[in-house]
């Protein structure tokens, strides 16, 4: 399998907020918005690894700025980094202003995705090689995040967690 | 006001087939792709106009190619010409085979957008300025289907319409 | 197969806006409506043809009224003319006022379905006999579409499309 | 306020069984049908009224035939009693077979409408002149079925129910 | 079978009022609360036989309250008394107030479902005991509203009704 | 304002998984499962705060289960810890086999929401005070996370992070 770059994946979801998917405050709900970046992050991995995926975690998400009722969305969402049968997809979601057009980052997410075949079974995905300086910088931080996972599930000790262990010495 | 082009209101929509979206045959329904198209061309008018838009009208739209369940379906709009209050966008659909990565023209479609002020009366919008050269063709042949558009509403004699005229001679 | 009549294929499609199908104006938005036009047409055509539809275009579509939040909306489809394996349907929306109970015309729309077996290859279908006067005038009419869309399609010459070319001379 | 006839309130919804509606045996949810009978009839109580209406009760409602996807279903309403400030409306649900055409009995409802102001108060509704031979029918028995709500609710005592009691004697 | 108790069926669904389920008046919509009692009601039914169940018939169901747009609303099911193969579930429905944090009854229903095997034929279910003051009591209601339904559906002579008899006399 | 127990706050969101919400394996969306899970932590928190309250991150979610369609999955939320102006909340997620009745875990989730008044500001809410084992230790790791999200946030340099800090030595 030939590696891919990040930008081969890259995926554009961009669509309005609409009246079913407010809250008391008409503004989008956490959940909706969880829910189309689902859907985007998935057609990433989907296209990096060209098989059938399925949502393996979420990392922190952060709701920095709420989007209110008819704003434009775009979530863009791109492959940060692949391990043996997982990929790691980056999410930057982005909202334009009506009069002025300008875009402003409303937040960011990270989700897991794992390739499985028609069965269910993991299966291998391609290498990714990072192109950009933030594809760079996300690729790297990655291998910190998986450590993460595995420490918050019990399953790596954290004193094995070498990468991680740096940040806090 | 600033004459555009129609990269700057360039919109792509890249979603999934839900299940809640299939015909008996379990491809997507027109209808469904119909409101999709809507939302897409919606958002290019309004990055065109900065301004609240309308659907004023839906020309021909050919549905050659079927859409299976849990394809990858991207929606492209661009305003293709600017007239007074109204503008026409063009929209592009395109299905990517999972396997192989490749992209097949699914359908086209041309809807028509109004801008509007907060009390919904019809307002001008910018010029439009075509760069490439299928930007520059579907902006001179707009202007045909605006005096088809006219005929057929009854609002334009058949040969006051100097410019279809022309095709059938 | 014996020829039908438009009314034998009559469908009624009567229904509220619900908050979750509006815009930013609190009106219907136009894809639903297109999507709703869809459903009641696709069971007119399936009415004519006792066999599984699919949409194959949507003719020009006007949106003169908007249809505001809580309307009663009916949306009357009938098959105005039949082709070998294809059928035009026409639509006619109308919102009716509550206090007064008047009905008017909101919009109308033009949909073509393709009559197809299990398998997805098209199939033949019953012709029609018009009754009506207005259910005459889009029999014949019909016609001039369908070399409209052939000429739009590419798939015919403008100057061998007669019923068109009579109509801008 | 002049009287009315049940056919005036008269409310067909024809429409096709979605995938997101069907149960594990691919059939119509229950729930699904409750809500469409119920916007039926809430356009019918309107039509009758001319007012804003809430639902107030739901009579007993069987399910006798399973409805698959895919289905077409008529939910034909029409108001069958106006008492002061209510209105009792009667649902027949229909499916049709798609190769033979014909229409077959799925199942009957009865709903009971409150009309209200805008600030949600009861208010007064026309009086019903039923016509044809099953309108009046359902007129006389909607006294019983009033009856038997009181009384279900505590509201009456049962040897009041003058109506009912002569049923099981 | 084993009998069961109602509390082993029991069954919890809280969730928001969300925009997409409101009507004019901003309260939930009758049919989208009779979609959400089905869906709970069928898990109650579900639980007590652990087989597929569909939905048999509604009895008659009062909506005493509106329940306003962001509410909290609690659906509590349980099996009330099962029959051969059918199963009477007993609805509550609870709104509670976000500043006080108080509970009201909104609303109650009763449904009834039928166990069915894979094919859709109905299959005998486990008994139920009934443990509490109003278990017991709607326990044995639930005989008479048997004997109502099947009046009312024409299957029994009133005069045979012996349990329904009784409360008129 | 009087400290509250976590009991207090527990939400129950049992519900069927529709046809409308799973993906090409016919098992749950991980994006829908997010979405449930972001209503039913808001109830929770809004029980606890009696305030509106808004989704400010998601934490580390695994999917470690896949959740077939038509399964009755159970969310069940409580709040774990309350800041100033914000709680983490705690989600279970669980399935039950419809033949055994046997519940298994098939995820956990922790959401954090802040309070805010109707303009949106941030407002205090009540302590905390857990009282079973799982609590208690839920609510001194809710620490632990907390450092660890103003850590990846870039607003609390990792070596003053005392309680994470410990975590890796």
């Amino acid at each position: 399998m030939t590696a891919k770059t990040p930008e081969q994946s890259k995926t554009i979801m961009t669509d309005l907020v609409l009246p079913s998917e407010t809250n008391p405050l008409n503004n989008l709900f956490g959940g909706e918005l969880l829910a189309r970046m689902d859907r985007a992050a998935s057609i990433a991995a989907r296209r990096h690894s060209r098989r059938i995926v399925v949502t393996a975690s979420v990392n922190h998400v952060a709701f920095n700025r709420s989007i209110p009722l008819g704003s434009v969305v775009t979530v863009e969402a791109k492959v940060s980094r692949a391990f043996k049968t997982s990929m790691e997809v980056f999410i930057d979601v982005w909202i334009e202003d009506r009069e002025s057009g300008l875009r402003d980052k409303a937040n960011e997410a990270i989700y897991t995705f794992v390739a499985v075949d028609e069965t269910g079974r993991p299966i291998q995905v391609p290498e990714i090689t990072p192109e950009t300086k933030i594809e760079k910088e996300r690729f790297v931080a990655a291998l910190r995040r998986k450590q993460l996972s595995l420490v918050l599930a019990g399953k790596m000790k954290p004193n094995e967690a070498t990468e991680l262990k740096a940040l806090f010495q």
